[in-house]
């Protein structure tokens, strides 16, 4: 991990770009933590727009994680940003939109085609970087994720011992195969539905939902689109990590 | 309205019971409340097993909304306590009883017959009891309604102007003249759903969730049965309440 610039944001809030293996991150602390805390740290989710354009949105949360006490992380996704395309996620998403564009539905196929090759390769990314991140002495831990892709979130829910409890953002349709997973799901949950979202399909994260196996699980479902969480949406999800991680 | 008794709360409660034309009532106010205040006012709902019966959890809200500022008041519902029971009433609630022990779905006409009598005749009796509510000096508004039965709620909510804000428990049955009335419902709501409760059926929440015209609308879904509503969902209503009442 190597950090390739450092800036102070309004706020407090130190904010490193550095590089993994080659994939670009973020992360941010609050500039006023002693050197000898080691800080809860929250891995942010973020859809595959690349981080440039997650960037506004990203900082806030990052802000608002800050000021509670937290280091907060993030990762450019693969075929996201400046990393490297591949033809067949290229071809699911022009598939993808085709599908919607005709007005039809979108089928299991697509959904598989679209997501779980990217849960595949993003997954061991995120691990490293949680291995890389945790080496750091500012952070200790404990360790939540917060965000979408919510299938990214479900599988590392699952795989990563390390991550204690998540937000999960429901805004992106969930294959077959992540359904199954959740049912082996077991850390507190927080999942964040837009009712009218119009990026994902509401009745597959009920069931979702329906899945985890989770004994503390919450569902917040507001109105407002995709990108309209309200404010005290995310208010809501902030003192659920905050319960959770603080210790 | 005649005020019956009066005693102190431990957390500094003033607790008076009254009767307003023959109808058993609570009111709770924050005992240290200035005499000139004119404080907002939450109407506690619940189900129609007695006030004596669910005095220790009504007793418990009253402290916590006391604690934020408010005043909170309830009423015996029609049939319940020492109020006269009706035979169609007694013979829907059997009727319910025994399709439940025979493992059959809940018909329409079952809930139908078992909830809309109830609205109808309480819903005058809570507008009867907040027009002498408020005239007391010490209460003022903005009048929310928070708790079930939850279409006692959702008529309240469109016939009422002075209700405000509701928290809606959905822990029973829905009408589907309840959910044709949601739709021209337009006040802030928040609906608490527990995910697993053997007192509602889950898919006609969730309709009547998607039916509420209002455009601020969240639901919060939990875990834990219909009696086992997580502290930090109840602290999430009282927020919601806090934030669309206290001026």
């Amino acid at each position: 991990m190597h950090f390739t610039s450092e800036r102070r944001l309004d706020g407090d809030v130190l904010e490193r770009a550095f590089t993994l293996d080659g994939i670009p991150g973020v992360l941010w602390t609050p500039a006023s933590a002693s050197a000898n805390a080691a800080m809860p740290l929250i891995l942010l989710g973020h859809p595959p727009l690349g981080l440039a354009r997650m960037y506004p949105r990203l900082a806030a949360r990052a802000r608002h994680a800050a000021a509670d006490g937290f280091a907060t992380a993030t990762i450019e996704l693969p075929g996201s940003g400046d990393r490297p395309r591949w033809a067949a996620d290229e071809q699911a998403r022009a598939d993808l939109h085709r599908t919607l564009e005709a007005g039809e539905p979108v089928g299991d196929d697509i959904v598989d085609a679209l997501v779980l090759p990217l849960v595949e390769r993003s997954v061991p990314e995120w691990r490293a970087a949680l291995d890389a991140l945790l080496t750091l002495p500012e952070i200790g831990g404990p360790v939540g994720y917060s965000g979408g892709i919510i299938s990214i979130g479900v599988r590392l829910a699952l795989v990563e011992p390390r991550i204690s409890a998540a937000v999960l953002f429901a805004g992106s349709y969930v294959p077959r195969a992540i359904l199954e997973e959740a049912r082996q799901v077991t850390i507190p949950l927080h999942v964040l539905l837009q009712w009218d979202d119009e990026a994902n399909d509401r009745q597959s994260v009920l069931d979702l939902f329906d899945a985890f196996g989770s004994k503390e699980k919450t569902l917040h479902a507001n109105m407002g689109g995709h990108t309209g969480v309200p404010r005290y949406a995310g208010d809501a999800a902030a003192r659920f990590l905050t319960r959770h991680l603080m210790k």
